[in-house]
C-alpha cells in the first residue's frame, strides 16, 4: 500500500458546516483521500506504481549520468538539476547522515538514478522551443532507477516526476515505490503570463515563480514586460524609454544583466521566455521617453496635450520599431515574440487631423481598423525580418490583418461560447492558436475556483481533427493591476497548477476528486520547497510555510 | 507644501484602459493625488498641519518621557514602543550617521518627542479593556514635539501617528511638518478575527499581524482559536483535547507559553486578546479528546458512529465546561470571552432518543432552539461565575436566550437590510452590539473591494441615539477555510485597514478619493515595515516588498 504519511492531510471533517458562511456559498466539504497516484502533478500519461517500495538515504543516493548518455559532466544544465532535486528530496534531513564514506548499501535501498539522454544531441546548451521533445521514461527498480529521455528537456521533467514519487514513510524514511512511467505533454505550449508593468516585479519574485513553473511542468514564461503604466525594460538602443517610462529609472527596471539572468534561469528549467511588447495600444509609458512615437490627441482643432496609440502615419515610427525589435530579437533568444495588438482605442486617432488626412489618402474611409491593420502589417514585416515568429492577441486576427501562415493567435476574449467560436474560426482559417480566456487568474472569486480552471479544455470547440491539432496549448494569465511582490505567488499557486495539468496530462484526466487529493499534496510540496502556495481548503501541511 | 516624495506613487495614467479586462469589469482608473493629510491612516479626529517643516536626524532625535509623565523608565511598554517607532522612522538609514557623540543641533531640527502620560495611573502594567482611554494629543513644534495622553494606550496610538507624519523630502532627509492633532476613537471595540482552526497559523504569522493591527489602531484580536476542524489550544486541564484534536499534537498547537507570548505581544501594542471557544456547535475537534462531550447521532434506532453538537443533557458536560472555562478565564486576562453559539445544527439532536426523552421531560415540544437556550444559559452562568463578560454570535439573541444585560451581541448574518434590522432589534432590546456582516474579508472579489468595506457604517440603521450608543464597534473577520501562513497577511492588509478607519475616524470621514490616496501611502508604509500588504491598484512603492 502506498504511504504518504508525511504529506497526508487531515482534511476536515464531517458535517458540511462552514462557520459563518453566507448560505448561498455553503458547499460540501471535500474529504481528502490518498490518490493511487500519490502526489503526482501533473499526472503523467502512463503510470504504473507497484506496491514494492525501496528506501533512499541521503548519504548513499546519487543522481548520475548513464554511461551511454549523450550528456555528461560538462552538461551543467543537468548537473545543476541533479543538485536541485537532491536538495528538494533530502532537504534539511541530509545532515543527520554521516559523510560520504558512510555510503550504505542495504539491499532494499535505491541508491542511484541514472539519467540517460538517448539522442546524440542532448540540446544541453540550447534553448527550449515550441518543437522541443519533452518526453521521458522513468523506471524505478532495483538496483537502480533509470530516466531515459531523448533530450535534456524531458530529463528535467523526469527529475521532477522522480522527486514527486519520493515520500516519507511513517518513520520519516525517504521511500519510493517501484514505478514505470512513460510521459509526454499533451500540448507543446504551456505558459504563464506575468505582468511587470502594472506593478514592477522584483527579479527574486520572477525567479521563484520560474522555479515553481518547473515544478508544474510549465514551459513558457510569457513576460508581459511593459504596458501603459510603466516601461521597466532597459533598452540598450533606447535607454530613455525606461529612464522616463519606468516607475523609477534605477530601482524599478530590468537591466540587460537582469534579463539575461531570467532567461538563463528559465533555460536551466526547460522554460522559454517569450517577451511581449504590445503595440500600437497599451503604450502610454513608451511615449514618455520617445518623442513623436504616440499620436497627439486633439480637442477640437488643437492638441489636447494627451496622447493615444502609436502614431501609424510617420516613417519615424517604423524606423524606431525596426531598431527596437532588432534589439529585442537579439536579447531574447526564443523563436517567438508576442506583439500584442489588442484593445486599440480609435478615439485619439479619430481626433487627429493628420490621421484623418492619411485615412483619406489611403482610402480607408471611416474604418480605423484598416489603419490598425496598416500598422500591424508593417510591424509584422519588421519582426519577420528578424527571423522571429510572432504571437498576437486575437483582435489582430479578428480585424482581418494579413498574417504569415505560422502566426500564433492568442485567444483571450469572451464567454465560453464566444471563445469556442473564436477557436473554431481561427483554426478554420488554418492558424495555430493558444487559449487564455478561461484562465485569467487575476480574476478571483471566493472558494475553490481552481476547479473551473481545471475543467476548461482548449480543444472543446466544434471543429475537425485537423483544427484541433492547430491548438498548441494555452496560458494562465495573471494581469498585474492587483498583484505585486506581496501577493503574486500565493495568488498564482496552486491555481495555475490546475491549468498546468490540463495542458500536460491526457484529455481524459478529469476526475476532480482525484485532482483535489493530488493537488492538496502537491501544494504542500510547493510549500515545503519554500513557495507560498495557498491552500485549497481547510487542511494542514506537515511543514507549514515559514514566511510571514 | 507637504512633500511625500518618498512615498509618492506614480499611480497610473490616462485612458481608463485595462488590458484584457472583461468589459463589465472595466472601471475608471483612480489617479493618485497627495492628500492634504499625507499618509495618515486612520485619519485622526482633529488635524492641523502647517506648512512649516523640521528635519529629524537619526543621530539626534530622541523619544523621551516628559518630566511630569506618570510613566518613567520602568514602563517597559513605552520604552519598547520608543525603540520600535525609532526603528520604523529611521530604519536602515540610521547607519549612515555617526555615533551618539555626533548629536547635531541644527536649529531647524526637531530633536525630541516628549511623551507625557497625564493620568496618575498610566496603566503601563495593565491590560487594555473596552473602557480604556485611548485618546492623545500631539503637538509637533520646535524645539520639541509633545505627545500627551491620559494612559499609555493613547500614547501608543500617538507614537504611531507621529511616525506617520514623518516623511522623506526630495533629498531623502526625514522631515515632519508642524502639526497639532487631537485624537480619540469613534468606537471602543475595533477588532480583527483570525481563525486558527481551519488552518493552523504559526505564531510568527499571528505576531506580525498583531504588529500590523497596531499600525492601524485596531485594538482587539478576536482569536477564533478552535473549531470543527482542529483544536490547537493546548489546555493544561484537558491536554487530550489538542493531543487528539489538533492537526498535529506537537507542530500544530499553541502551548501555554505561546498563548502567553501572543497576549503580552498584543498588550505591548494596546491590543486585547479575546479568545473564542465556540459551543455547542462547531465542536467536532473537541470530541476527539473528550469522550461523551458530543451528542451521538442515531441512524434509526442505532448510533451512527458520528457525533453532533455538545451533548446538552449530561451533567458531565457542564462539569467539563466549568473546569475548561475556569482555565480559560485565568489564561486569558481580557474581561471578555467569546462563546460563539452560532449555527447549531439540530439534526443530530433530533435523531438521538435520549435527547428526545429529555425534550419531553422539559416540555420543550419540538422546539430544539429551546434546548439550545437551555445549554447556553447554563454555559453563561458558568462563565459569569468566572467574572468574565461574554460575547455571543447573534443567533443566541435571535433564539431568545436569557442574557445578562451586559452581554455583547455580535452581528454577522444577512444582507444590508437584514443586518440593519438586526442591529436595530438588538439595540432596541438594550444590548450592546458589534458588527461584522459587511466585513467578512475572507470573501474575496475582483477589484477594489476595500471601498465596500469602507462605506459600511455600523450606525447606519434606524434607531434612536440611545440605540446608536449601544454599538461599541465592529470586527473584520478573516475565516480560515482558504487562508493560512502563505496568503493570510496580503489578503488581510490593506483591506482590513478600510475597516480600521471606519471604526476609528469621525463618521463624516467618507471621501473615497482622499481615502484612496492616503491608503495607497499607508500600504506602502506597511510594505516598508516588512508587511506584505497587497496593492490597491496599479502603482509602485519606492521600496517594494523584499520577500518571495
Amino acid at each position: 500500500m502506498l504511504k504518504f504519511v508525511s504529506l497526508l492531510l487531515a482534511l476536515s471533517c464531517c458535517q458540511g458546516l462552514q462557520h459563518n458562511n453566507i448560505d448561498d456559498y455553503v458547499e460540501a466539504e471535500p474529504v481528502f483521500q490518498a490518490s493511487k497516484y500519490g502526489s503526482l502533478w501533473p499526472l503523467p500519461q502512463k503510470v504504473q506504481i507497484s506496491e514494492v517500495s525501496f528506501k533512499l538515504t541521503s548519504a548513499s543516493f546519487r543522481i548520475v549520468d548513464a554511461k551511454a548518455s549523450s550528456a555528461g559532466p560538462s552538461c551543467s544544465l543537468l548537473q545543476s538539476a541533479y543538485r536541485r532535486y537532491y536538495e528538494y528530496m533530502f532537504g534539511s534531513a541530509k545532515k543527520q547522515w554521516g559523510s560520504k564514506n558512510n555510503r550504505r548499501s542495504d539491499p532494499s535501498d535505491l541508491t542511484e538514478l541514472q539519467v540517460w539522454i538517448t539522442s546524440p544531441d542532448s540540446e544541453c546548451d540550447g534553448y527550449p522551443s515550441v518543437t522541443s521533445d519533452e518526453s521521458y521514461e522513468l523506471t524505478v527498480n532495483q538496483p537502480v532507477a533509470v530516466l531515459k529521455a531523448p533530450k535534456v528537456w524531458g530529463a528535467l521533467h523526469g527529475l521532477e516526476t522522480f522527486s514527486q514519487l519520493v515520500f516519507e514513510d511513517e518513520y520519516g524514511a525517504k521511500s519510493i515505490n517501484a514505478t514505470i512511467i512513460n510521459d509526454f505533454p499533451r500540448f507543446q505550449h504551456r505558459g504563464i503570463l506575468l505582468d511587470s508593468s502594472r506593478h514592477f516585479l522584483p527579479i527574486k519574485v520572477i525567479l521563484s515563480n520560474l522555479e515553481t513553473m518547473a515544478m508544474n511542468k510549465i514551459n513558457v514564461f510569457h513576460w508581459h514586460i511593459v504596458d501603459e503604466q510603466s516601461f521597466p525594460y532597459l533598452s540598450r538602443t533606447f535607454p530613455q524609454l525606461s529612464e522616463q517610462g519606468a516607475y523609477h529609472p534605477y530601482t524599478h527596471v530590468y537591466t540587460p544583466a537582469d534579463v539575461k539572468m531570467v532567461i538563463e534561469f528559465a533555460r536551466l528549467r526547460g522554460i522559454r521566455v517569450v517577451p511581449e511588447f504590445d503595440t500600437p495600444g497599451h503604450t502610454q509609458s513608451w511615449g514618455k521617453g520617445q518623442k513623436d512615437l504616440l499620436t497627439p490627441c486633439y480637442s477640437g482643432s488643437k492638441p489636447s496635450g494627451s496622447f493615444g496609440p502609436v502614431n501609424p502615419i510617420l516613417n519615424t515610427t517604423y524606423d524606431f520599431m525596426a531598431k527596437f525589435f532588432t534589439e529585442i530579437s537579439t536579447v531574447f533568444p526564443d523563436g517567438y515574440i508576442h506583439l500584442g495588438g489588442d484593445e486599440v482605442d480609435f478615439t485619439c486617432w479619430k481626433s487627429n487631423p493628420d490621421i484623418q488626412k492619411f485615412m483619406e489618402q489611403q482610402h480607408f474611409g471611416e474604418d480605423y481598423s484598416k489603419l490598425e491593420s496598416f500598422y500591424i502589417q508593417k510591424l509584422l514585416d519588421i519582426v519577420a525580418s528578424t527571423k522571429k515568429g510572432y504571437l498576437v492577441w486575437q483582435e489582430v486576427f479578428d480585424n482581418g490583418v494579413k498574417l504569415k501562415a505560422d502566426t500564433l493567435i492568442h485567444v483571450w476574449k469572451g464567454n465560453q461560447e464566444q471563445y469556442h467560436n473564436e477557436m473554431a474560426s481561427v483554426t478554420a482559417s488554418g492558424y495555430q492558436t493558444l487559449l487564455s480566456t478561461p484562465w485569467y487568474l487575476n480574476r478571483i472569486s471566493y472558494g475553490q475556483d481552481w476547479q473551473g480552471f481545471y475543467k476548461a479544455d482548449p480543444q472543446d470547440f466544434k471543429g475537425t481533427d485537423e483544427q484541433k491539432k492547430l491548438v498548441i496549448g494555452g496560458e494562465a494569465c495573471l494581469w498585474g493591476e492587483y498583484v505585486d511582490a506581496t501577493n503574486l505567488t500565493p495568488r498564482l499557486w496552486p491555481r495555475a497548477s490546475a491549468v498546468a495539468e490540463r495542458l500536460w496530462s491526457a484529455k481524459n484526466v478529469t476526475d476532480i476528486d482525484d485532482a483535489f487529493n493530488r493537488l492538496s499534496l502537491h501544494r504542500c510540496r510547493m510549500v515545503e520547497r519554500g513557495i507560498p502556495a495557498e491552500p485549497l481548503f481547510s487542511s494542514y501541511c506537515p511543514r507549514e510555510y515559514k514566511g510571514v
